[in-house]
C-alpha cells in the first residue's frame, strides 16, 4: 500500500503513516489540495511555521500510462495569497509512484539555518547537510547530487531565489537527462521550501515496489486506447504540432489571431514573433545542429515530447526547455525577438530557480517603469542577475511582477491573485481570460485551457471573441483538475476532447488502477469537487470574488490590433464557478 | 450654501457644484466616504485614473468650535486596497470651512509630466505650475509657496513619497505656525495626489463668508458646554495630561501597562522608554529652552494644545511635532532612545511627506531583517535617506512595513490590512487589537480609541486583558466616525464620556450648526451609517472578514513581560461590526 511521508523540518525527523480513506481515489493535485485544505490554515503566513508543502505524484505517474509524470506540489502560495498547486513533466514523478509515496508533506521550519536536502529510497529516508549548495545555481548543483547519488535518481531542489523567499520562486525538477530544467514553476512555493530550509530531495527508485493497480487488463486496455488517441491527434503525434515545433507552435498562430500579449500587454501583435517561434527554435537546431534537438520529452513514456534542446552558436547546449510561455515571457513580452537572448534568460531562471512566466512579467513592468527600455535584451539579463546578487532591486524583481508594478507605481499590471498572466490576450481571447480571473489558482492558463477550443478548434472550435462562455470555461476548469489528479500532461486534452476512445480510454485507466466505477461524469464530478475545495480555502485565506477579475487597465485600455477590451461582467464571471 | 469644488486634473478645470441633499448633513469622514463610496469603483487601480481624492472640513470646522479644525482626506488607498480616511488638525480646514467648501473632489490625471498646484480663494480657483518644488523637501517648498500666497494662507501638500507613489506617503498640511507638520497621514493617499501629479493645494480665508449655522444660539450653547468639559477634564484641561507632555505623555504608561510594542513588537516593554516620553521632551523644553514648547495647537482655537515644539541643542527648533505615535514608532518599535534621533527623524518624515507610524513599522521589519541592528539610530536616519534618492532600496522601505516585509521574506509583520499597526500591543491590550482588526482602515488606533477606557479609564475602567469587548469597540468605532464627522478632535472623546454637559454640548452644536434634532441616538446612528458604508465598499474591493484579523504571528508568539498571546476568536471578531 502506498504512504504518506511526513517530514518535520523542525526537527528532521520522518513518519511513514497510512493514508486515510478519504485519500485513496486522489493523487496529483486532487490529492494536495485536499491535504493542504485539511491541514493548512488557510489565513497562516505562507512564510511562518504553519503552512506545508505537499507533493503528490497523480493516480497512474509511474505506471506505464502514456505522458503520465506528473508530479503536483501543493501549499499555500506567497504570491497569491491562495491555494496552489503547481505541477511538472518528470522522472521524479514517476520514480515517487514506484516508490509508493502517495504523498509528501513537509511541515515545521528549523531553528538555526542549515540548509537540507533529504534522500529518499526503497530503504530509508535520509537527511544531508546542502550548505555548500547555498547561494550557487543549480546548474552547478545538479550534476553534483547526481553524481553523489546516481545518474538513475532523481532530483527536486530550489535555487537562490528560493532560498531568499522570493515569490517568483518555482520548485526544479531533473529532466530525462538530468537537468535543472522541469518546473512546478507557479506560484512562489520555492519560497516556502527555502522557509524550511530544504534545498533538495532525491529520490532513487532502485527496488521499488512499483504502482499497486487494482485490475491490471483494464488499466492496459485503457491505456492502449489513450496512447493511440494520442498517437493519431495532429496536436499530439509524432510529427504534429508539439513534436515538431514544441509549445512555441503557437508563437505565430497566437500572433496571427492577435492574441500575442506584447510589450506588457500593450498590444497584441510582435513584429518579432516569427524570431522567437517554434519554427525559429527548429530552424535554429537544423542550422546549428550540435544538441539542438526538437521532439525532446521532459520524462520516460511520453508520447508527445514537446520538449527541446536549444543551442547555442556551436551547436553546444544553451538551454532546454524553451517553451512557448517562456519565449513569448521572455520575449514579446519584452519587445525581444532574440532566441539566444531568450534562452540565455531561461538559463538564468532555470540556473536561480524561477519561473519564467513570473520572470518575463516582471521584466515587461520594469520596462513599463522605466528601469530599462522594451526591446533591451542586455538590460534585461542584467535586471535577472540582481537578482542573483540578492541586492534590493533583485529582492524587488525576484518577488515578481505585481511586486516591481507596486514599488515602482505601475498600473498597468498584468496580474490575476498577483500572478503574472500567461501568453493569451485576455481581450481578445474571452475565454482564457476568464480561466485567468476564476480559477483558484490566480493567472493560469493551464487551469482551463480554452484555447485548445478558442485558437485550435479542439472539442469544437469557438470564436475567441464569444463572451458566452461560463460553460466552456467551467467545464476546462473541472477536467483540467481531473486531469492534474490524474497524472497525465495536459496535453492529452487534445485527445481525450476529440478522440472519444480516448476520454474512454483515459476514465478506464484510472478505473483499472483503482478498481473504481468511474464514468464521464465523475471525471467532471471529482474535477469540480477539488476545485471547490481550493475555492473554499481561497475564501477563508480572503480571496474574495473581487479578486476573480482581470485587472482594471484591461477595461478601459484597448488592445492593438482589433482594439479589444475586457468586457466579461462581473455577474458572468461570478456564475462560472458558483 | 456650501458647495462642492470638483478638480479635474485630466485637463486642470474646476466646477462649482452644489451639495446634493443627502450630503447635507454630512462633513468630514462622513462626507468623504460617501463621496467615495458614491464616485469610486471599489475594484479601480488605486493609482490609475478611476480613483479620486475627496477633502472635506468637519461639519463644525471653520466656527469657533472648540478644537474643530479637522480636515479628512478620502479615497481608495493604496496601501490597503480598502476605502480611506485620514484627517488632520489645521487652519486649512477652518479657512476650507469658511469658504464654504463642503468638499473638494479631485478626479481624473494628467497625460503630461507637469506637477501642479492649486490656489483657491473667495474670489477664484487657479492652477500653477510647481514643478519647481518637485523633488524637494516641503521645508524648502511650504516658506516659499507661504511668501507667494501669504503668511495668512494655509497650504497642503504631497512631498517625494506622494511624487513617487509611495504607500507611505501621507498628505501634509502646515500648522499653525505655517510649518510642514499636520498630517493627514496613514493609508498613502499622498500617492494618489501624486498620480494625479498634484502636489499643493493653498486655501486662501481673505473675504471668506464663513460657515453657515442655522441656530446660533444653539450652536453657541452646545460650543460653551463642550469647550467647559474640555477645560474641565483632567486630561484635557489647561496644565492638564495631553497639554503638559502631549500625546507622548502616553509612553510611560503603557510601558508600565507592559503594552508598548518594542523593537518590532517582539516586547511589550522599552528600557529606554522613559528617554523618549513626554515627560523626557518637556524636560528637553525646559532643558534646552530657545523655541522648545510644550502645549503648542496644531490650528487657532484648539484649546487641548497638545502639540510641541523640540528644541535641538542649541534651542532651534528641530522638528514640530513628536507625537506619541511617532515617539514610539521611531523610538521603543526600534529599539532607539534617543530624543533627537527621533525628532530628526520625524523631520526627514515631515520634509518627504512621510506617515511616521509607517516609516517606524517599516524600520522595525528592516531591523528584523537584518538591514541594520535594533536600536541603530544613525542606520535608521541612512534607510530613511533611501527613501529621498529614491534608490531600489528606498522604493522598498516608503512603500511600508508590508512592502518591506513581503521583499525581505519577513513573517514578524505588524500590520492589519497592510497597515502598520499603532503604538498600543493588541496582545496586552485586547480592545484596541479588535479595532485594529475590525475597522475599516486597517491597523488603526484613531479609528476606535479604546485606550481611553482600557488604560485611561475614560467612560468607566475596562481591563486590558479582558475579551469581552465586542460591545466596548462596537461603540468606540461608531461614535469616533460621527467625531470624524463632525470635525471635532478625538481628544474631545474623554470629555463627552465622562461628563454628561460635554456630550450634550457637542451634540447641540452640531444641531445648532444643521438645524438637526439630533439626540444622542443619532450619534451612534450616524457613525454606524459611515462605518457600513466603509465596509460595503471594503467587501467591493475585495477585502473581506479574512482581511479583519491581526497578523498570524501574535497567535502564536507570547509577548513579554506578560506572556500575551491574541486570543480573540474569528467568531467574537466578526461579530463587533456584524
Amino acid at each position: 500500500m502506498a504512504k504518506i511521508l511526513r517530514i518535520d523540518m523542525g526537527n528532521q525527523t520522518v513518519q511513514w503513516q497510512d493514508v486515510e480513506q478519504k485519500y485513496h481515489q486522489l493523487g496529483g493535485r486532487g490529492l494536495t489540495s485536499r491535504i493542504v485544505s485539511d491541514e493548512v490554515d488557510p489565513q497562516c503566513h505562507p512564510l511562518g511555521p504553519n503552512n506545508k508543502i505537499v507533493i503528490a505524484p497523480g493516480l497512474v505517474s509511474g505506471t506505464s500510462a502514456a505522458s503520465s509524470g506528473r508530479i503536483s506540489v501543493g501549499g499555500k502560495s506567497p504570491l497569491t495569497g491562495g491555494i496552489k498547486e503547481s505541477n511538472a513533466g518528470t522522472n521524479w514523478a514517476q520514480i515517487a509512484g514506484r516508490l509508493r509515496i502517495k504523498a509528501i508533506i513537509i511541515e515545521g521550519m528549523p531553528q538555526d539555518d542549515t540548509w537540507w536536502g533529504i534522500h529518499i529510497s526503497n530503504e530509508d529516508v535520509t537527511f544531508f547537510n546542502a550548505d555548500e549548495y547555498a547561494g550557487k545555481g543549480l546548474y552547478d548543483a545538479y550534476p553534483k547530487l547526481f553524481e553523489k547519488y546516481g545518474s538513475k535518481t532523481a532530483l527536486m531542489g530550489i535555487g537562490i531565489s528560493g532560498e531568499q523567499k522570493m515569490s517568483m520562486a518555482g520548485i526544479c525538477f531533473s529532466d530525462k537527462e538530468n537537468r535543472p530544467s522541469r518546473f512546478a514553476a507557479r506560484g512562489g512555493l520555492g519560497a516556502v521550501l527555502g522557509s524550511k530550509h530544504l534545498k533538495f530531495i532525491v529520490v532513487d527508485g532502485q527496488g521499488a515496489p512499483g504502482v499497486e493497480i487494482a485490475d491490471e487488463a483494464l488499466f492496459k486496455q485503457g491505456r492502449k486506447k489513450l496512447t493511440d488517441a494520442l498517437m493519431n491527434h495532429d496536436v499530439t503525434k509524432p510529427g504534429g504540432g508539439l513534436n515538431s515545433y514544441g509549445t512555441a507552435v503557437l508563437v505565430n498562430i497566437l500572433n496571427e489571431v492577435g492574441g500575442l500579449p506584447t510589450r506588457n500587454f500593450r498590444e497584441g501583435r510582435f513584429k518579432g514573433a516569427g524570431k522567437i517561434s517554434g519554427e525559429a527554435m527548429s530552424e535554429l537546431c537544423k542550422k546549428r545542429g550540435g544538441v539542438g534537438k526538437m521532439g525532446h520529452g521532459c520524462h520516460n513514456g511520453c508520447v508527445i515530447q514537446c520538449s527541446n534542446v536549444i543551442p547555442d552558436k556551436d551547436g553546444n547546449e544553451l538551454v532546454s526547455v524553451i517553451e512557448y510561455e517562456t519565449t513569448w515571457a521572455l520575449g514579446a513580452n519584452c519587445g525581444i525577438d532574440d532566441l539566444d537572448a531568450i534562452g540565455t534568460m531561461t538559463r538564468m531562471c532555470n540556473d536561480m530557480g524561477i519561473d519564467t512566466i513570473e520572470a518575463g512579467g516582471m521584466l515587461g513592468v520594469a520596462m513599463e517603469a522605466g528601469l530599462i527600455e522594451f526591446g533591451d535584451s542586455k538590460g534585461a539579463i542584467k535586471l535577472l542577475e540582481e537578482i542573483g546578487k540578492n541586492t534590493p532591486l533583485g529582492k524587488i524583481l525576484g518577488n515578481g511582477t505585481e511586486a516591481t508594478a507596486k514599488m515602482y507605481g505601475v498600473v498597468r499590471c498584468p496580474t490575476v491573485k498577483g500572478q503574472s498572466l500567461p501568453a493569451y490576450e485576455p481581450r481578445v481571447i474571452k475565454g482564457i481570460g476568464m480561466t485567468y480571473a476564476v480559477n483558484p489558482m490566480g493567472g493560469d492558463h493551464t487551469a482551463g485551457y480554452t484555447i485548445a477550443s478558442e485558437i485550435l478548434g479542439a472539442g469544437g472550435k469557438t470564436d475567441p471573441f464569444d463572451r458566452d462562455k461560463a460553460e466552456l470555461v467551467r467545464n476546462f476548469i473541472y477536467t483540467t483538475a481531473f486531469i492534474d489528479t490524474s497524472g497525465h500532461c495536459l496535453f492529452i486534452a487534445f485527445a481525450i476532447l476529440d478522440i472519444p476512445t480516448g476520454f474512454e480510454g483515459f476514465v478506464e485507466e484510472c478505473n483499472g488502477l483503482l478498481g473504481t466505477q468511474w464514468t464521464a461524469d465523475d471525471v467532471g464530478r471529482i474535477g469540480k469537487e477539488v476545485i471547490d475545495r481550493e475555492i473554499a480555502f481561497n475564501r477563508a485565506a480572503g480571496l474574495g470574488v473581487a479578486d476573480d477579475r482581470l485587472p482594471e487597465f484591461m477595461k478601459y485600455e484597448k488592445v492593438a490590433p482589433h482594439e479589444g477590451l475586457w468586457d466579461i461582467t462581473d455577474e458572468t464571471l461570478d456564475s462560472v464557478l458558483a
